[in-house]
């Protein structure tokens, strides 16, 4: 019998990324200045590292991946497995559809997040610089580029918006304990900070001024970059490594997915697991569809429009031609805040409008999610974060419709990220005494 | 350049179990009937699995390992790879010395425990049992057995002390969610229970009154069995898989450990990892030497006395001959509370009393270990379990005494356990805000 687990050597870690631009239908719509203001990508340019932002706009179809990052990746657990969910099949009953699942949750600090800040590090050292900046909401970014840093031997400095500061005491200890700075945001460490402060020293603060503060902030240091963990081509790219495992993983299974499942918020790890796939598609290598599983929260690629709009709250980014809800819309809170973004990323937006990708949205109550994340921990043993619970959830509810159609069908999931700093919500949405 | 992860192809997983005893200087010392009360031995025939009791005195080297506990080794994650820890190497400025670490925390409990759980969840469903039951302090034990449980379609009875059930809110909802039945001990589910809930309807509880009241129900439950984590020859011989996979893994690496190190309360996390390579320097294979770190709160191997006690503080166990503080030491609390243990398991105390295991202890205070931890977590980037937190303390130690003596030498540690759910003990014991 095939084992569940199907692993990649170490020796068969990629040694390249994957930038599905130039193999995108048509161009993709470039970064806009606003019509009022200064200049965005003037300042992106000054603040952010120079190699990420030639990837940014890179027309290469193929990036090589630096042997340090390499070393970087395996340090930190790459290649990840794939896993045959062969007693989730069980439990559901399938008999025609088979599902698997890349185990990204097997990341040092419990998610996906780690591909590309690790890369960005790697970057921003080798341009000399000695801090990366940035801004966090859940804290999985915050972590992520903190672990990095500190792999690479770099300060970090995190400005974290304060009510979540306030109350996520262990992820604020695990951020800590890897030697990063971290601020309640907003802080005394900037102007914009300092503002608000004087109005309200108990300020809650809100990602768009968390943003803001990281970019003044590192604008203003010296030998500071600001890092941005999802939505830019960079990081997509970066994420590729995921999907890129994934194929050559399906080649030792001997088998082939026809649909491809992730959770999307702004779409990295979406991005990182659909895009070779999709690029080897486009490429008439192979016949895949795409799945994207978001929150009623923030459902942009299921009701949002395809429009240019800002990144940010704050409007310190370029114009993005994005499927967008709005970059001020407020959205009320999910327990996977990974999903909650008011923007799918440009790359996978221009998948989407070619309807290359589709997508679904779960009720905000998050009851249904929850469910299908305990159906998945007591069947197959790992128990996964909240945003990995919407493309699980996803994945049964295709699998369910094929096998009703008696319909043969091969799923693939992603698993974005652990729940074990996320036991509370589960306590909370199952009703856990 | 070597890969700093040395990981062993799925399809290379053991076979066998390897069993020490029949490779012991001199024979085992048999367990002993206490003198007064009723047949342990018998109470405990009744109440256990055969499969183990049958492998508890088994004289046979290699035990198969069934196909079917194989496939759950797979699924959860096994084999796991180990680790040279380069980076950690380059922080203490070694020249000589050669550290390496065994990935036992990608459990997807948080520790070792799984690899006997899943064993006694499998060979009990084969005797037509269909509930496992029992106690668990700290809750790594209880997390194991449940998730075993669940995988083999079993139900989980867990008697839990009520003192850590009250706050372990986390490790408590962890179970739950797999399904398991939990009580807080005493619980109104036993006589031993009711009887010391009407003195104190607030009874704190303690280890001895749960393995009490867990005796109790299993013996008072048909098709019930009553199972344990540590110290007994059978969990050791199923605990080896994580030796043996290590050996085979230093021959990819090309290289030999000279001292391997494991923390130890009862010994199944350091009997896992060392007996395999015990064995073999018994039969003339390998030279080596074997440390066991431990805590002062329970420096069973360090100033015990080797002699026949008590298993468990209720003296529901027989007699076994171990290095021993004494049954009814009371033990000050300590954050790595799997290593606070009254008594060395057999094997383990058979191999010290050959002086072939040496044994140290560290303060109980613990805030050298966890500086050690954040060290690992620094360097390495992965968070540790406090009581891992030991292994690599006395490693970091060992490889700069050597270093100092200009001696080449081989360092390996078992990392027996993940920290995601003992990050408030690392905010307390190195004072992070």
């Amino acid at each position: 019998m095939k084992p569940n687990q199907i692993s990649l050597p170490v020796d068969k870690l990629p040694k390249k990324w994957y930038n599905i631009a130039p193999d995108l239908p048509e161009p993709l719509p470039p970064p806009k200045e606003p019509s009022d203001g200064p200049s965005r990508m003037e300042f992106l340019g000054k603040t952010m590292i120079h190699e990420c932002l030639k990837q940014e706009s890179s027309s290469d179809r193929w990036i090589p991946i630096p042997e340090e990052i390499r070393e970087l990746y395996i340090q930190a657990g790459r290649p990840r497995p794939l896993y045959r969910a062969k007693r989730l099949e069980d439990q559901l009953g399938l008999k025609k559809v088979r599902l698997y699942y890349k185990r990204e949750d097997l990341s040092p600090t419990g998610s996906h997040k780690v591909n590309t800040a690790l890369a960005q590090a790697y970057f921003a050292a080798k341009e000399g610089k000695e801090a990366l900046v940035t801004e966090t909401g859940a804290g999985q970014w915050g972590s992520a580029l903190s672990y990095a840093a500190r792999l690479m031997d770099l300060d970090c400095i995190v400005f974290w918006v304060r009510a979540v500061y306030d109350w996520k005491t262990d992820r604020r200890t695990f951020i800590k304990l890897l030697g990063a700075t971290v601020y309640a945001s907003p802080s005394n460490e900037t102007k914009i900070g300092r503002e608000l402060l004087a109005k309200d020293s108990n300020h809650p603060g809100s990602l768009g001024i968390a943003v803001s503060e990281g970019l003044e902030y590192a604008n203003s240091h010296e030998g500071s970059v600001y890092c941005l963990g999802s939505v830019l081509n960079h990081v997509l790219i970066h994420q590729s490594i995921i999907g890129l495992e994934t194929i050559e993983q399906f080649k030792l299974a001997d088998d082939e997915p026809d649909l491809i499942v992730g959770c999307l918020g702004g779409g990295s790890n979406f991005g990182g697991i659909a895009l070779p796939f999709a690029g080897e598609m486009l490429q008439d290598k192979r016949e895949c569809e795409f799945l994207a599983a978001q929150s009623q929260a923030a459902p942009n690629l299921v009701s949002g429009e395809y429009r240019y709009d800002f990144g940010d709250v704050a409007e310190q980014t370029p114009l993005l031609k994005m499927f967008t809800l709005g970059h001020l819309t407020e959205m009320v809170p999910i327990r996977a805040d990974g999903l909650r973004y008011h923007a799918a990323a440009p790359l996978v937006s221009a998948l989407r409008n070619h309807e290359i990708v589709k997508a679904v949205a779960y009720p905000a109550n998050e009851e249904a999610v929850f469910m299908a994340a305990r159906m998945f921990f007591q069947s197959e043993g790992w128990l996964i974060a909240p945003e990995s619970a919407y493309a699980v959830k996803a994945s049964i509810d295709e699998a369910l419709k094929a096998e009703k159609a008696a319909e043969e069908k091969v799923i693939c999931m992603n698993i974005s990220g652990h729940g074990f700093l996320d036991i509370e919500a589960y306590r909370d949405k199952l009703g856990i005494k």
